[in-house]
């Protein structure tokens, strides 16, 4: 039978490239291309104890729950807004499947086929997929180190119209930058002026590696909280198998967002979000999130120093200043998406820099994750790295 | 601000009667009206357990899952599916947030604008939502305690040539009917004549009252497992909280609902999915679901005699033989939904039947709940809503 699938299925093709990192989940294979937090530091211990008081804690702990989540954790979640300076309450708290769920159900009640949305360039490529789901144009905004660039980001802006702007602005997924203050100010005075609302999606932001900086989020410069809706999630900094996640934003916004939710699934885990609450109450996160950002900043510098010691002539990357990826241009020379096979079968993945972009594809760039391996496999999966990225035969 | 929402969400609007169920959960009021099962029996001891395993089964455990689901997990599914004669693989399994999350997605990748969806009328109402949100047309076909009218199917599938036909041949929600085999394969043949595919929606089939019968599901005589579209969930046989359900159906359906799932929220919780495989390992969980029918069953003839012993030119019902709902027709001069309000003024709450509807509705019915109270329960809160539904001065 030839099933007659609704057309906006056609942009649902998966990519060659995943389809090659499918096959990366062998032990042999050293991955550097998914973005797994680190399994030897998971808490879990605290997390066997925390689900351990869910289930003394009443029967109806395993009934059906809200929509909107578990009022306790909402409120936990409240304060932790509150120290990064973003007023919200429970009831502008939608408790979610991990923030790519906020992205989906955003995107839902937003965009109907035709609109537009900005973003960076490149970016998170699971984001670009939603987008274009629903039928949305996505159009880059030319960026660099420190954010967008404030004059074609107005020209956009203006030309366009665009439903909303989606920004990672701290530890961006690819490629690791924080947006500067300056820009972050601009971003926001721009889209007050044209009446633009940003989604601001910030998996990432709690791995800092330097106490010594602040990076202020959006949604905290919103002070009247009516346009940057905020996403974060506790995949990074807890556990990824619990899939929580949330987002805060205007009241109608996230109002609207539940009702979707509520045909979407009904509500997430309600065991996960319980337990996350003991662990949020009981478990000192903060140390636990420190020990993360030493070991992640331990196994950054093994990168960094490894791809300088090759020279800038090779291999560029900015150092990143938190998160879990590091984002590495190459010599002109090597087109990274037609070497991904080999170094899969020598023993190493990443991801190819080119679906990132929304724009023009710089076919020599490449993101890595340091998190997730250890720094000995670390340093061997650079060596097959290189020598197949660096083997002439290879290249363009 | 005036959020520039997509027109899509013009069909979210909540429900006055969503609106009303909302302050149903106080302690006084003893509601009928969610489909809540009965918290009394959850195997809370089995399920704490389950997690013990999966704590002690390595840190991996804990970390980001496939989009399809825990593979132990559908190989135990598929095994529960050979037992009601529906031949799967894990490969054509896709595991979800319940069976709702199934809808939404099958909708997602099956409906365009303007297209048209088959339902029994009356059906699930959150359904209907979802088909109404994706742009669809819902056509009620006339449906009796058998099923739907065999000669208005074939007429609607001719002159709609709908997306697919909704049905929830077991144990329906809301009426709690069973459809007769011969409505079943008639059902079956028709789509196989005009090409259609049916959305098959089972939550309630393992909650039978009665040994001697057998309910075939659609998908087992579907035997090249073509045209059907199966989906259950583990919320009513085991507890809600683990929010886990699942798909089964021809394996190009399934792979494009796992794109569409990726991108939806990546996978739902991999702790609960690997709780649910021990716990289907090593539970006797066909022993639980025998407990959970006879519960079931005696709060139900609670109920029932409750009604029949005012007589049916006050109620009429038809005794269901499995699931959790009792489906009444009032006396013609009742409105339940003009009196529901005063119903949980009174302390007690039902769903008036009219948002079933997809046709003309009938404002005398309404659904009752009966897994979830307890037997005093149950007769306390009959008292309570028989002296609201027969105070005269309230009627239509």
């Amino acid at each position: 039978m030839n099933y007659p699938f609704a057309s906006r299925t056609q942009s649902f093709e998966s990519s060659a490239v995943r389809d090659i990192l499918k096959v990366t989940q062998q032990a042999h294979v050293i991955s550097f291309a998914g973005g797994l937090p680190a399994e030897d530091i998971f808490p879990v211990e605290a997390v066997r104890t925390a689900y351990d008081k869910v289930f003394s804690s009443g029967n109806n702990a395993l009934q059906y729950g809200l929509t909107e989540g578990f009022i306790p954790l909402r409120e936990m979640i409240q304060t932790k807004m509150e120290r990064k300076g973003i007023t919200s309450s429970p009831e502008n708290i939608l408790v979610t499947t991990g923030s790519q769920q906020v992205i989906d159900l955003f995107s839902r009640i937003m965009l109907s086929e035709g609109d537009v949305v900005l973003t960076e360039d490149p970016t998170y490529l699971s984001a670009l997929q939603v987008f274009h789901s629903y039928g949305a144009e996505v159009i880059a905004v030319h960026s660099d180190q420190e954010g967008m660039d404030p004059e074609d980001l107005r020209v956009k802006l203006e030309q366009y119209q665009p439903k909303f702007v989606y920004v990672i602005p701290t530890f961006s997924n690819p490629d690791g930058k924080v947006w500067s203050a300056e820009r972050r100010q601009h971003l926001l005075d721009l889209c007050y002026q044209y009446n633009i609302l940003i989604l601001e999606d910030d998996p990432y932001g709690d791995i800092q590696f330097h106490d010594d900086e602040y990076y202020q989020p959006l949604a905290s410069l919103d002070e009247q909280r009516t346009h940057v809706v905020y996403t974060s999630t506790f995949s990074k900094s807890v556990v990824p198998a619990l899939r929580t996640g949330w987002v805060t934003g205007p009241i109608e916004i996230i109002q609207m967002m539940a009702k979707a939710k509520q045909m979407n699934d009904l509500h997430s885990s309600s065991l996960d979000q319980q337990a996350l609450y003991y662990l949020l109450r009981d478990f000192d996160l903060d140390s636990h999130i420190q020990t993360i950002r030493r070991e992640y900043y331990l196994r950054m510098t093994i990168m960094r120093d490894y791809l300088a010691k090759l020279g800038t002539d090779l291999f560029k990357c900015a150092e990143p200043k938190g998160g879990m990826f590091m984002w590495v241009e190459a010599n002109e020379e090597i087109n990274t998406t037609a070497l991904l096979h080999q170094a899969v079968e020598k023993g190493v993945a990443f991801v190819p820099g080119a679906p990132f972009y929304v724009g023009q594809p710089k076919y020599n760039t490449f993101r890595l994750n340091f998190s997730h391996s250890s720094p000995e496999r670390i340093q061997e999966g650079m060596d097959r790295l290189v020598s197949v990225l660096l083997k002439p035969a290879h290249s363009k």
